[in-house]
């Protein structure tokens, strides 16, 4: 075992899983697991705790989201196809997860991807959620933790996304600059290569036309530009007894 | 309608599928499935057909085959998980298709990914088989078809594949430089940058270590440089009947 180690020269693997659907097949021996959903589930979840949001509960259903409109210390936010489902008054929108408030109170949450991730995910030793928004203070923090990561997309509508795939490559490039983590698999090793193709011209690779007409179809240019803005924040959601909570980390503050 | 023609520039889409499992969310208003199982089934299919084979018949499962063993004028072949299945002389080795013996011959095939994808896409108008091997002469082929173009990834094991995802980000490289096709899904945009990346040092990236390993312990790396072979034929198989045969292109003769 240790020869192995020696030989190729890392301690720990970091891979990208490209779909939900995919999970049970990458997620053998991951100690972590990054939930990622750039355009918008997790971007939306790391801006409401920048802006003081105290847990977020994630859920399945909107029928169970339904249940906490207008609780008091609630925000009941569902999201389906893009738009905010009816009777809602957010959505995933990360903009609407802004001002005073939002500071102390419970976000019950279900989304068409994003959600459905954490679901997937959520018996992993610790499960945390990235965005671009917290690119750095993530990946800081993956380097320093001694287990295997693993990146998993959300995708859009059960399709391969390049917005999720190119920031999993973000990640993954920096985590293999430290020498401390190595790759296995073929989808890691495409996801850093589209990394390292979107780098100098990023917004242009995620702004390319077919996917700026479907996010103006869907009136999202907004908050794509938004999602898109690296390092607003050094706040990482963790997935703690079936919420999200804001991580304490000491080695950060 | 024209407008929008006129506003986007090209006249046909040429798409990337990443999984059999995701070839109904990307299979509408395609007129042309390209299966693509780079390792190994369409490169043994090409080559078969390269060296004189009749009619490959793809079937499902491995009793279907069976019954073909020792048949005259057939040659039965059947692989799951990278070896020769037992009681049969052929897997989808491509080298094992050469040779006097299997001129005029028909085979029947079953594999783990390949035939599975071709089962799949068998009702699409056309069905055709692409690999390196076969590389110019099928997008030659295409650029001159006027229909929409799947290009559809068999995977590795369920997963995303590195072989699969650059041949049709190579295919589509020659598609777009016609300027008669564009594209629309991610998934086509992610593989045209992996095929990008990787034009100049193709082999390095297809034998990068992790893979290289899996390659080595299957006792496939002959195969492997055969197969990452470009253009070693012309020739095109198509599916005919429920038979692959070769494609008769007088453009090209």
């Amino acid at each position: 075992m240790s020869r192995t180690k020696l030989k190729v020269g890392y301690k720990y693997r970091v891979e990208v899983c490209f779909f939900p659907d995919q999970y049970e097949l990458y997620a053998q021996d991951m100690g972590i697991v990054v939930v990622i959903d750039v355009l918008r589930a997790t971007s939306a979840m790391v801006n409401a705790f920048h802006h003081g949001v105290d847990r977020i509960i994630p859920v399945s259903t909107v029928e169970e989201a339904r249940e906490y409109i207008g609780k008091p210390g609630y925000i009941a936010a569902a999201e389906r196809n893009g738009e905010v489902v009816e009777g809602f008054q957010h959505g995933n929108s990360p903009l609407a997860f802004e001002g005073s408030d939002v500071k102390g109170k419970t976000i019950v949450m279900t989304t068409t991807n994003g959600t459905r991730a954490i679901s997937l995910a959520k018996d992993a030793k610790q499960l945390v959620v990235g965005a671009f928004l917290n690119l750095t203070a993530l990946s800081d923090w993956l380097v320093q933790q001694n287990e295997n990561v693993l990146l998993l997309c959300a995708g859009w509508r059960g399709k391969f996304n390049l917005e999720d795939s190119t920031f999993a490559g973000a990640v993954m490039d920096r985590m293999l600059e430290s020498g401390k983590f190595g790759l296995e698999e073929d989808s890691s090793i495409a996801a850093r290569y589209l990394y390292l193709a979107a780098r100098d011209n990023f917004m242009s690779i995620l702004k390319a036309a077919p996917r700026r007409r479907r996010i103006e179809q869907l009136k999202l240019l907004p908050d794509a530009k938004f999602c898109l803005t690296s390092d607003t924040t050094d706040v990482i959601p963790m997935l703690q007894n079936g919420a999200l909570v804001r991580m304490r980390t000491p080695t950060l503050a």
